[in-house]
């Protein structure tokens, strides 16, 4: 526990966001007004087929903006990928970076921006510690802008990129304020075209920044004390701002995420679902995430043979929104304890009546109310589903142990055998 | 109307803040992280003797960073109080200015920091058109840290600093988002110190902060169209992002600005307040606030004798809260036809039950909820206390004239007889 009274403090860092239904049009004068000359516009080879990068590119067109175009961002990114874009990066020479895409193509132009500023520095030099040396950022990176087409990440919003680590089978990423985009363009038409389980599984994301965020252990509990504000992570607890953000994803999610998922062409939905987003990014970028994020990460990288129903993919994956959800009624009937008001008032704006409810039940509650929310999405029934048995347990703690720059944001202290009750409780879900 | 669909975005832009109980004790850490030599600590002359400024100073001492204290700062600042605190900046060559207290010293500094940053520039260069030539700011001022000590303005969160131009007899300002402060630190602890005058005058600023942002003109049906997105005003209306910050400012000075102004050791509620005041700062920095900020220009530009109980400071002076608070009864039923749904989400938030008002009667509820909330709080009774006639509301709509760039944001258009109307109905409140 904390003694020193001034670590009872939190930070916001800003994030800039411009949102509205049809912004992305005006981007090439945006760059203009930058000065841009050298434009990376980095996408995967679904979008640059779709309208998404298509209104982009015309608008660079239009004004006259010169731009290189890097589609082989891989769904759901490796340390190989990421490095196959910082190539791209470092040979172009870039002045401003353009991101039109969901978490995996933000993620890599953050990476490939920062190495090619960086060029004499070894890929795990900025790699989060304990996997990597997470070295502080000195150079300047150049300008970001983040077009997110999906409904979830909120990347657009955070200093985080995330990738595979193929060797150790689980995610990682790189943590830093100085990734953070200079501006988020949400453009909420651009979730029109996505596909009913891409919405679903970004939309669980989102769910799970906000339960997480929500849920984390409160930024004045943290410990150590860093001795110096500089050294504050970024991931500081749940505290009374981000709490605002979390609250309000929820809600939104509660009220529009079904919808979304079930009609494409439900603009209100959809545009409430990136507006979501966003706040959710905001939320946990400041205040962090916890078990559900850390476990998800070996549950991506063990991906055996599932093949994901909407993906345009060649390989193998368990998307990012589903990877996290589907330990989540787990895991939060075993945090419960530690803030069962939250955990009730979290059941309660996913529309369950908890009017009655002891505390003592308030992890139940929470679960269960997860499980049918899930039900009700056509939700693959637990990591069994996704190719996992029994035996698979040990690897995917193994993977968790080195999450612990996020989940020890867990409210609740937890064992290797917490982890491995937890995994087992997830694999079957209804 | 707007037609071109481009417009229909809203930015938020960003604001770095801290907050803790005690986070200032550590700043003169931040100052040595920032590598400054050479530290220009505003405040004024009730402050330089109070805790605020001494733990600060102490801070300071402690890391051995060397700096000057200008304390003339002018409670209310004038041109000429800027003008002063401008031309001790720029003989003092600071590399990071530090401000601690209320608006007044936190909108002194900024405009230090711009004109000692562009030591070419004529005084008017920067200051809102019509009145100034609202030039566009190119050089990159000094960081600024904003330590707030009154529950009020969130200056520290926005691009704005708000003087009184004595030969108009109407406040103006400058705002561009380059005078953001760098980072916001707040500390609740220097809110203890405040008379109970200044809580519950600064807390009446938060009041309306939240409340013109909430039923500010909604941000897609702003005109004209800036043609191109770097002229987008920084007052965009009411938008989603900045209803979520003034919802909930609005929520905490329900519950505890009368706590607060009624017991200065009420930590929970000071502590709360001060929160509340970053969350309607952020939430009016992006939406704007409209006629109550508008006709209060003149109202404290025009004062003749009055004297605030609890400000100690020489000259006559209507506080900034005060003379926003006292036409609010009056504005607010003048604009609820046009959101008749948020002026009652507003008076419920407020405590008035209004599960069986008519729409029509929105207006009404809202301000009879406000005027007893004043009367509760033994607010002066209306404007005709703080020492004008029906004489002086030529002077007053005159004076409301130029301040179109909040103005415009009222969701009701209106004419000089508008103006007049409501002056006069805000003569006496109860
Ligand atoms: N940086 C962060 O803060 C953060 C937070 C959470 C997750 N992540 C990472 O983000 C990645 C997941 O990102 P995601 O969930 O946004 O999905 P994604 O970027 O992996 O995209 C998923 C699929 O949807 C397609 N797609 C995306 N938008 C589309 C659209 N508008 N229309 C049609 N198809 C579209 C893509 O081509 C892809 O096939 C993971 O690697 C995850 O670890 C990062
Ligand atoms: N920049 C903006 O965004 C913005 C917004 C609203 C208002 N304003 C401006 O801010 C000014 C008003 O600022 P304010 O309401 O914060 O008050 P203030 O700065 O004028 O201070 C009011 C009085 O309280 C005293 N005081 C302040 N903090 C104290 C403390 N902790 N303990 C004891 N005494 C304390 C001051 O010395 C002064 O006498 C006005 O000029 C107004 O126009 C600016
Ligand atoms: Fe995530
Ligand atoms: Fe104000």
């Amino acid at each position: 526990m904390c003694e020193r009274k001034t670590d009872y403090a939190f930070e916001m860092a800003c994030s800039n966001i411009r949102y509205g239904a049809g912004v992305t049009r005006e981007i090439g004068m945006d760059l203009q007004n930058m000065g841009a000359r050298n434009v990376c516009l980095m996408t995967d080879r679904t979008l640059s087929q779709l309208p998404p990068v298509g209104v982009v590119l015309d608008s660079l067109t239009k004004h006259g903006v010169k731009y290189k175009i890097y589609e082989d961002v891989r769904v759901e990114p490796t340390d190989k990928s990421f490095k196959a874009a910082i190539d791209f990066a470092k040979q172009g020479h870039f002045d401003v970076y353009v991101a039109v895409g969901g978490g995996s193509v933000i993620d890599t132009c953050k990476a490939a921006n920062l190495y090619a500023s960086h060029p004499e520095a070894e890929f795990l030099d900025f790699v989060n510690a304990p996997i990597g040396k997470g070295k502080p950022i000195t150079a300047t990176l150049k300008p970001l802008i983040a077009v997110p087409t999906t409904a979830g990440t909120g990347s657009e919003t955070t200093g985080v990129a995330i990738f595979d680590f193929e060797n150790l089978k689980a995610k990682t990423g790189i943590a830093n304020r100085a990734l953070k985009p200079t501006l988020g363009m949400v453009d909420p038409l651009h979730t029109l075209h996505m596909p009913s389980r891409v919405a679903a599984n970004s939309g669980f994301d989102v769910l799970c920044h906000a339960l997480e965020s929500f849920t984390a252990l409160p930024y004045n509990l943290r410990s150590p004390c860093p001795s110096n504000p500089i050294n504050r992570p970024a991931y500081q607890g749940s505290n009374p701002i981000s709490d605002v953000w979390a609250r309000h994803a929820l809600k939104i999610v509660a009220k529009y995420l079904k919808r979304a998922v079930r009609d494409a062409g439900d603009v209100e939905a959809r545009s409430s679902m990136h507006l979501a987003s966003v706040f959710a990014g905001i939320g946990f970028g400041n205040a962090g995430v916890h078990l559900c994020h850390g476990m998800s990460y070996p549950i991506a990288g063990n991906v055996k043979t599932h093949r994901a129903k909407g993906y345009n993919v060649e390989h193998p994956i368990v998307p990012h929104g589903l990877s996290v959800v589907l330990t989540s009624p787990a895991v939060f009937a075993f945090t419960a304890n530690m803030c069962p008001e939250r955990h009730l008032e979290a059941a309660q704006i996913l529309g369950t009546d908890v009017s009655s409810i002891k505390k003592d039940d308030a992890g139940r509650v929470l679960a269960d109310t997860l499980r049918s929310f899930l039900y009700d999405l056509e939700v693959e029934d637990g990591l069994s589903s996704v190719g996992y048995t029994k035996e698979d347990i040990p690897s995917l703690v193994k993977g968790t142990i080195p999450q612990e720059r996020v989940t020890k944001l867990s409210p609740r202290a937890h064992t290797e055998e917490d982890l491995t009750a937890l995994f087992a409780a997830s694999m079957k879900l209804y």
